[in-house]
């Protein structure tokens, strides 16, 4: 199985060869990576919440495809970064675990619950 | 060491035992994605790219934390959609090989040469 | 009334007056726009279509805001680089309505067509 | 000269003929006027500042375009919102003159100056 350790040292490997480190600050790479989550918002913006769950097979290619750009650039930043990305969710996890009380929250979001 | 499907459970069990599943549409979660991904420009956009290499221990805890959001979202939505999100790079990295010969583009991005 | 013309006068002497033009590089500024953009999202994000048309008054107040930050940092883009904004959308229009002839696409979205 | 009420007319005509107004939910319109956002960034991302500043003809031309689309979508928001843009503009200028008085801010901006 693919862990995110052998995804970094793939994708560095890959920016290497290829003499692209240059271009990669964290500027850049946050703006290359909004663009591609950009992308992925393009497929849902016309569809129903029903529809976006509901993909035929060659939009759902699609959508992966863009899932791994995002993947591809979140791990090249945090690498140049030198955060460790699995850790840092896992420290957020625990940071939300205690922001989001699981009695307290139970069935709301806080922005949704403005609305009703 | 933390991999992709530890998380994933771990995500997947925050989501239920709060109930926030029922919001988890694909069309949302693309939403909360690009949220996450904009806080992570935002932490960039006055600054130079050097600046932004150099981020001081505060501002890169705050970071580190950005991407934590948007690495839970992104699994969090290949969750949703059945996608296996290692995978998908695998096959994407293969795509971009071919797409991104090592020989034409050294030290080129196609955007990049548009400009000179 | 307020026209492009009065509002960019009045947007670029803001600027001026806190020497903050130094800072509004294109690059920046497309940063910080999609930033607030993305704001605009958030507001959204967990709500149904429905509910996004029925907003109460607290809430519609916070998104008007974001529009208008949203067209701030678009005129003081098109500023900097001498775009004339409305002409723009003008020429745009024209490109629209050659491109997506009523008679083919009425009632349809390219997108929202692939899926059924 | 155009301006904000002749652009909203002909842009809500625009939607009109072509019966797209059932797909203008303002959650939709959010997404749609982001993904527009991200193809200004895209065209920055692998800049410098200064390159972003010199654009040539061509790109200049494509960057125009995606202003326009932004300010289409702005407009189509506010409208279906009913919130008349340049007097949130308006509005908006004068909160920010209380929030940034310019004795205080001059030369900074509040993100920038957290990093020397």
């Amino acid at each position: 199985m693919q862990d995110f350790e052998s995804l970094r040292l793939r994708i560095r490997q890959f920016a290497e060869e290829r003499d692209w480190r240059q271009f990669h600050s964290p500027k850049n790479l946050s703006m290359a990576l909004i663009a591609e989550a950009a992308e992925l918002v393009e497929h849902f913006q016309w569809l129903t919440e029903e529809q976006s769950e509901n993909l035929n097979r060659e939009k759902l290619e699609q959508v992966q495809q863009e899932l791994a750009d995002i993947q591809i650039y979140l791990i090249t930043l945090a690498d140049k970064l030198d955060v460790d990305l699995p850790e840092a969710v896992d420290k957020k996890l625990e940071i939300n675990a205690k922001k989001y009380p699981v009695e307290k929250v139970r069935g709301l979001t806080r922005k949704y619950t403005e609305y009703e």
